[in-house]
């Protein structure tokens, strides 16, 4: 298990540790009100598909408090304030799949329980909010565990960005499985990419690992590329924002250029993710919306300056890595292996 | 032509603009000993393999005025002094042959000289670093032009570092053909890569494509393999540090995943360089010794922390990319197709 936990709700405060502010600084980042915690999602004070679900269903929590005070009794507008709520945490960022998954199941909690008394209603969200944090800790455990058994002793393990308990409730997705190797005592060594623009890598995951003493060195994304050329890496773990159900994965930009790197020269590359990423409805992955961000995230590096004024920038967040890169999807129910979209069909039989 | 000029020698004094200063600041940093400048190419005030040559050049210079001046008509004195700082030169930066090579043109200068008087000494050395930098300002051009020859009308290229007139005395190499595509009226567009760590492709290059009035747009490194794979790019120019006599070819760190996704979707991948940039004696590229930076430039970004402190890096500033990777060589002296070793060779006895 991991000792951090990226948010903790009480009392109508969601705190947020401020990931902006890693690793200089760690302080909290407090939301009294849903509008605050779109904030805290759109300018990534939190981050991760995982954590993004379970923060947009603290944020419900925070919507339905003020709302059944402003509304005084009136149910309908009640419902009808709380939809326009879970709508703009909806949209927040737009590439993760749980952030949909945890708004339309607080959808679907309002419906089921709209007439039912303030209280039990209230409770009702509360105990799905928190709900949807348990079982995305239980997730991650289990994720650590099925990925484990892919790690061999001594593993040289290279990550992409940040997916570890800052990016989940739990202790993550691909860093789930490494904190498990870790703690079975497989000796694992990691080379953690810093991951531009935002630099969740050197920031988050390095602060991550230097915290449970797992031994680690930071690259230059590019640097990845002789890493795995030359031997050095014996296997890939990264996390995924979106799976479609060929097995496509939108992850952190970088994603798809390492997968490229992994299959010219024959290392297994790993998806690490819940079931709850994985979009049933999508066919494929070239349908995934990819969020373009802001210019800035690349002219600037806290306030300095590293391009000239006025100069375009190409910004994607997210890029999507072809099912044919990927040696495995690793879940909290199991190891799906190619043909993706046979696996993948199971499991939506299973889950549905 | 560029209006940019790197350098500018006079009366003791070498004005080098302060690369480490843009884009944010354009302030020159003065040479007035030898010291300052093996300084200025160490911390990369000035970078840029021809660059460094031309640089080392003047640094010479500036060592014969002072040692005439401490030797007072000792010559054998003088001649040791100039040895040994020509070596410290030497060492600045450990990749670059352009930078051995200038230094070598300089210990045969003086061995030629070794009898004149103190007058014709002088000039001779002030003479060769003269027509160093005049030299390689006629090979950019030079390059500029053959490489035109393979830029379609209209194409949307690829560049990575920044291989301006900010690397060179002229034009510079990969931009020189960008350059001279751009002034023939092709109506290209180009994506320059930010070049992690020391963002040389944000910092220099987007400064020098604005300064041009280039159409063109920043991205992090790892969006290159996307706009790669979706047909984005036309073409991919980069620059080299050495050059093996089999074609393999060392860059800034990054070249060499272009260098992947290129092959992997047959985009054509041109390294661009001077005769100069090739090392005639050396077999291969694994041989290329690739110098280590300073963890710093990874966990900190003009003084803001962003990895942990104590975070263990690993920081190569080169990697190499191998000839089969590489679709041309464009040199002063024309274009070397496949198979290198074979167009290298002929170039080899043609130069010598």
């Amino acid at each position: 298990m991991s000792k951090i936990i990226s948010m903790h709700y009480e009392q109508g405060v969601l705190k947020l540790i401020d990931q902006r502010k890693l690793p200089g600084e760690f302080v909290y980042f407090e939301c009294r009100t849903y509008r605050e915690v779109e904030f805290a999602i759109k300018d990534m004070v939190v981050r991760g598909a995982p954590a993004i679900g379970a923060t947009a269903a603290y944020g419900a929590i925070l919507a339905a408090r003020q709302f059944m005070q402003e509304c005084a009794g009136d149910r309908k507008s009640f419902l009808r304030k709380m939809e326009k709520a879970l709508d703009f945490l909806n949209c927040s960022r737009p590439t993760a799949v749980n952030l949909m998954w945890a708004v339309k199941k607080m959808k679907d909690c309002l419906a089921e329980n709209r007439d039912a008394s303030d209280d039990t209603l209230m409770a009702a969200v509360e105990q799905l909010a928190h709900d949807i944090f348990n079982e995305d800790r239980d997730l991650c455990i289990s994720m650590g565990k099925h990925g484990n058994t892919l790690v061999p002793e001594g593993a040289v393990i290279l990550t992409h960005c940040n997916t570890g308990a800052l990016a989940a409730a739990g202790p993550g997705t691909a860093l789930a499985v490494i904190r498990e190797a870790h703690n079975t005592g497989k000796k694992i060594q990691v080379y953690a990419d810093e991951t531009r623009p935002r630099m969740q890598g050197g920031r988050l995951t390095a602060w991550e690992l230097m915290q449970e003493g797992i031994p680690s060195k930071l690259i230059v994304d590019s640097t990845a590329a002789t890493l795995i050329r030359d031997g050095k890496i014996d296997l890939i773990l990264v996390g995924a924002d979106r799976i479609a159900s060929n097995g496509d994965a939108a992850n952190k930009i970088g994603t798809f250029m390492l997968s490229v790197l992994a299959k010219t020269y024959n290392v297994p590359f790993y998806v690490v993710a819940p079931v709850t990423t994985i979009d049933f409805e999508m066919e494929k992955g070239d349908e995934i919306e990819i969020e373009e961000r802001d210019a800035s995230e690349i002219t600037h590096i806290n306030g300095i300056q590293t391009a000239p004024e006025g100069m375009e920038v190409y910004n994607p967040a997210f890029d999507v890595t072809p099912q044919e890169n990927i040696t495995a999807i690793v879940t909290d129910r199991g190891i799906i292996f190619p043909p993706f979209n046979e696996g993948i069909a199971q499991l939506k039989e299973s889950v549905q």
